[in-house]
């Protein structure tokens, strides 16, 4: 195994200056016998006002499903004491997760953590570790805090999750877009790009390798080869932000009989279906990925983790000591117990569970687009993960598109107004574009005469019932037949 | 009641630039009757692993105390369910608090907080508001990033905080000290320097009022007055992080038979004794109060507010929107269903038995220095509130002083590792030092001549049990000792 590349030319100003208190060195004496420690201002466990807490939990393995109608043998429950028994190891007593400290989140459950990454994603290097965050979001902030310098230019896919782009406008850092296909990110073109490059070179790139978000594409294992050479080449960081990795889904097929017989069948089947990760090629330890509980468990936990270098990962504590400090103790203390009552099997069964009912989601999804969007107008490609689906539009093709300027964009609105009034809400893809806050010279490498008049909605089978899903995408067809005068 | 002021001058270049989402516009179709809302990458809620939290929580009003040693009878059980029945207003049921959303905190907990503030400071002007913060370390980053850019200046006590101080020093923003006594802040002197100031004015004043840290000060009243006539006069905002305004206690007294007596007997008596905050003086709206449940409950919950102006939370919700989000929906639903059962009255309960318990710590730790530590060598205030007692040493008076170059850093080294090797841990004080990046040509105004051979210690009674402190300062007494040959 390789180990890590320095890459601590990349850190930013912020993450440069910042020093480990002093205090932390006065922490050594902690717990040392004969010494009395008067060095910190921790309040007594004695006063925690929350002496047991107990959980109800779907009972691993899942066998009634994961969803709705389960029976009550099919839960279990957990429990998290102030003060665990003795020799009761995976427990994360309350006493120590409602006290300040363990920035790095909790050995209980960032063993867990760790011994899953090591699990699906096998990384290649040695000094890799995890540590916590509050969430993708929160853990993307921290990311750019610690890596970007206002006046800097970061790579971003060129439709991305607008509110992960709003957190790099803020910081006046640019984001420079790199031209995407329907499977995601054009190597060729992001070669050509840094290539010609002009001024100082981009220090990161930010992607949704999987399930993006918006435009619900998948980037294939030889496409994120061929980004992570160019990752080596040009000297920039990858963050790869994978909240919907375990959305994956198998592959859409019209034949519902063949649907029957897809789902993987054990764990090991399991972990193979799955597209190799960034971090699982990353040999040079210039990858961190951002990991989550919010789609596989529940997004109101605010627990993730970075996956990185550990050299990098140190930065990031620094910054979480004066910032989250650590995520809430009972959501580490809650989910570490019930991740500890399903053990790394339970989990992933858990997760095959979630590919299953995704799976069908999707398929009710793009069923109903077949069904109820003209297909000459309409293109879909069904996706093979995450949350999201695309619609996409030749704009030229519609009839007003000479009395609305040749512009794109007013097609774009003419259609999400119609939806509106239909009564199917899906969010324009122009929303999600990435602008940056200046335009370097090379841009002209991004324009493409052959797609300048496509425009795209995404829509999410995540988030409402089945039989409202192909209700809403029935009514989004009639608007398309009105708009398109078919 | 008047309105707050229009401060939006005072807001950073990042605050500044912070756009809401365009996503935004869509949401407004949430939830609309005949609506297929497509737009949000949101979980179902049938999918969050936890159907039911039930935790045991000491039962108001707490007529056996807080601590340990408590019957079975004095506690209670408090239920959180997924999906609550209808009617129970108080309940933030699972399938909310574990989704998306509610940046600015839920509104049940939003409420009790905001209650307990109206009843606790009486804000007196119309447009203040809470919001939820990850506790007052993310507080504080949060301020810092909304309304000061690298190469800024704010105001410090001349003694703060160090892991405050690391967070301003990281930005690139500097520390300006404020000249300060046993009780706190100078106001004559800051008025000086303000009056005086070369440059452009500071925007803020960070200060810990309440039990000040390191120092354990408390500003009176009469002070707090004159700094905030000084905010208004050269147009600065004070931030007042106050984790230890609850744990305001008696009055020192060492006439044991005279404590019995003087715990305060009621609500009202115990809301009369506390020191008007800086937020209960604020006619303008330009303090934030940053407010936690760290020292009063938990500080793993991660929970904690601001108040403040509505205008200026606006900008603070749409950072973290793109930064926590909110704090952990467990902490929410568990925090908001103990809090729903103590009711306000049950809480302030809880509060003045936390004053009785810090009261006779603070005692303990008192006694054992006037017992241990030689009166003419050593001087202590007993503190008014917080978990810091300091004890304050002339440095001139160390036999070694001249052989040690007449450097009173050197004696707070030399007393530092004697008390160590004696097995009592004290922070020297020169470890909370605000020194900023920069000195701008004011600093003149710092220099006393007075004080400058004084150092001191900080210690804190709060985290070791009653035994263990007296030893450990008779331990510290020892050191004294044997440094100054008495």
């Amino acid at each position: 195994m390789t180990q890590a590349k320095d890459l601590s030319h990349l850190l930013s100003v912020e993450a440069n200056s910042r020093k480990a208190s002093p205090l932390k060195s006065a922490f050594v004496y902690y717990g040392k016998p004969g010494m009395t420690f008067l060095g910190g201002g921790l309040p007594l466990a004695d006063y925690f006002p929350i002496e047991k807490i107990q959980a109800t939990i779907p009972k691993a393995p899942f066998e009634e499903g994961i969803g709705g109608n389960i029976s009550e043998k099919g839960f279990t429950d957990i429990e998290v004491l102030k003060r665990k028994q003795e020799g009761d190891d995976s427990h994360i007593e309350l006493a120590r997760s409602l006290q300040y400290g363990y920035t790095e989140g909790h050995t209980e459950i960032m063993d867990f953590v760790k011994e899953h990454t090591k699990i699906v994603h096998k990384v290649p290097y040695e000094d890799w570790d995890v540590i916590a965050t509050a969430g993708n979001t929160e853990a993307w902030d921290s990311i750019l805090r610690t890596f970007t310098t206002r006046g800097e230019t970061i790579l971003v896919e060129d439709h991305s999750f607008s509110s992960a782009l709003e957190t790099v406008n803020a910081l006046g850092v640019n984001t420079f877009p790199i031209p995407m296909d329907a499977e995601g990110i054009l190597p060729d073109k992001l070669s050509d790009l840094l290539d010609n490059w002009v001024g100082p070179k981009p220090k990161l790139l930010y992607t949704i390798p999987t399930g993006q978000n918006p435009t619900g594409s998948s980037l294939s294992t030889e496409r994120r080869k061929k980004v992570y050479e160019l990752a080596c080449k040009h000297d920039f960081i990858i963050i790869e932000d994978e909240p919907y990795y375990f959305l994956q889904m198998e592959t859409y097929t019209t034949d519902k009989e063949a649907r029957k017989g897809k789902a993987v069948h054990n764990h090991e089947e399991f972990l193979k279906a799955m597209i190799p990760s960034f971090i699982s090629m990353d040999v040079e330890g210039r990858v961190i990925r951002l990991d989550s509980f919010s789609k596989v468990l529940a997004p109101g936990l605010r627990f993730g983790w970075f996956v990185g270098q550990k050299n990098l990962l140190e930065r990031l504590v620094r910054l979480h000591e004066v910032s989250i400090q650590n995520p809430s103790g009972l959501t580490q203390s809650i989910t570490n117990a019930l991740l500890s009552s399903w053990k790394q099997e339970g989990y992933l069964e858990w997760l095959i569970k979630i590919r299953e009912e995704y799976t069908h989601k999707r398929d009710v999804a793009i069923d109903a687009i077949n069904e109820f969007c003209p297909k000459d107008i309409v293109s879909c490609l069904p996706p093979v993960a995450g949350m999201f689906f695309t619609v996409h539009f030749d704009a030229s093709k519609h009839p007003k598109f000479k009395e609305l300027n040749e512009e794109p964009l007013n097609i774009e609105k003419s259609i999400y107004e119609q939806s509106l009034k239909q009564g199917c809400l899906m969010i324009p893809g122009s929303w999600f574009k990435a602008e940056g806050n200046s335009v370097p010279p090379q841009t002209g490498i991004l324009e493409n005469p052959e797609t300048k008049n496509m425009i795209f909605f995404r829509g999410t089978y995540a988030a409402v019932p089945l039989e409202e899903l192909a209700k809403g995408l029935e009514k989004f067809g009639k608007a398309v037949k009105i708009e398109f005068g078919v």
